[in-house]
């Protein structure tokens, strides 16, 4: 088999992974740098819309449902009664959306360093904006790092961390330090929900130290749920839920009985990402 | 980002997706042409030696694991009590290791079409075939088709369909004739289980055709499960069950005291495969 036409496809390397995943592309929408990374919006041919920082896939059209739905419905559907979310990152309001969907929210805050990622995914990406107008949803264009540290202790229900890979800007959000912030601000029941790659390229680098530093922070139980997600390197991806209170069970009933539509997440699907695999044991 | 080297990696396009996935070579080890399709082995740097047949990615080292013990132990706990085992296909013999790890299976029988696979794992992938000794194994090399066609009616208490896409020879193994022959082979409690796809890429193209055939030859229930598999297309795969009888629930307490190692499966994540997403209901 010949190589790819980089002109044709857009190639995302995993180097830890010794593979590559590429999607074939009708054209480039859009380029720009921002002060804090570089963004490009392709047109694919079977993905829809994609967007690339620093050259890696965030998203597509396609089949960022599983990611956006997985980081959402979980963490909200394991609180006893989510009011306030702080999502830290998440520019492109995909996880913002589902969480607006849950009526019981009355506040979501999106704390997104980079504004130029919300502006290109209202432009590119309208549909996962479309409850940007929401009278719940605030957002700030900042730093989260610093947002947590300064949170008003107690003042959160369930903090979504719906950031890049953790090299870059994320780095600090994979922290120890990270996490005892968001400990303090999260109320009694409060839980934190964190993307942490690929069970199978990341369990020693990612997933075990997150699991360590989160219970070192004062988290009383960790567990990592896991979902396809094609775009993303493997194809198989965890998020690792941190709480003070329970965390292997949720509102079944309330989930079973969701009012709104998805297309991945349901309770017996939330019930199969909390199964761990023999090898994550 | 750049194309890449074609001599440094082996691509597989998946025309249907629109997306390709690449592994990074150390060397080709192997290649032939047979009988009945161009069979080439290769070392990867991180997924091990890599067959790839007809340019598809068939397995590597790194991830069979997932394919081979899905393929395998949902099915064999959800029978009863499966004595008589036949794969059809499965030439690399992992599934075959892995039914032989049943100490009720009293007879696992290989039917793969093209004996130089077998041949070629025997070299390349020595761990696959570490039970081909087992006194339990037989093996044929020939047409599954034909031999399900011939088999003594209720002689079989679980078939594996473990083949290749559904272009070339395996064509008629995704056929309602193919099913019923399946149906006429199995005893009382039998059932079917066969590689179905990935449900982002192949849900009207094969799985919903698939579940229709499986009907229409007779079994009364058909039931996909889904797990993450690396190196196919998506990364996020199929295994459709059919049966006489009841396919959705399983021997739970055997399962969860299975005496043999495995690296994804256990009684967990079998109830999380039977997890129906939102888009396959």
């Amino acid at each position: 088999m010949g190589g790819l036409d980089e002109h044709r496809w857009f190639t995302e390397i995993c180097e830890e992974g010794g593979s590559a995943f590429s999607l074939k592309l009708r054209g480039k929408l859009h380029e720009e740098r921002t002060p804090f990374q570089r963004i490009e919006i392709y047109d694919t041919e079977f993905f829809g819309h994609l967007m690339v920082i620093d050259g890696f896939v965030m998203l597509t059209a396609l089949d960022n449902f599983l990611y956006h739905e997985m980081m959402a419905h979980p963490a909200l559907f394991t609180h006893p009664d989510p009011k306030r979310v702080v999502i830290i990152g998440g520019g492109d309001c995909g996880t913002l959306r589902e969480v607006l969907r849950h009526a019981g929210v009355e506040h979501a805050l999106q704390v997104e360093i980079d504004e130029r990622v919300t502006r290109l995914a209202e432009q590119y990406f309208p549909e996962l904006c479309e409850s940007n107008d929401d009278p719940r949803a605030e957002f700030l264009f900042g730093d989260g790092i610093r947002w947590m540290k300064e949170a008003e202790p107690g003042s959160v229900d369930v903090v979504i961390v719906d950031s890049t890979d953790p090299i870059g800007p994320a780095e600090g959000l994979f922290t120890e330090a990270f996490y005892r912030d968001c400990h303090r601000a999260l109320g009694g029941h409060g839980l934190i929900v964190q993307q942490s790659e690929s069970p199978l390229f990341h369990l020693d680098s990612i997933i075990r130290p997150m699991h360590r530093a989160m219970r070192a922070a004062g988290f009383g139980d960790t567990h990592s749920l896991q979902f396809p997600q094609p775009c993303y390197p493997s194809g198989w991806w965890t998020a690792t839920l941190a709480g003070k209170g329970d965390i292997r069970t949720f509102r079944e009933t309330d989930a079973a009985a969701k009012p709104f539509p998805t297309r991945y997440y349901n309770a017996a699907i939330h019930r199969a990402a909390l199964a761990t695999p023999e090898l994550l044991r």
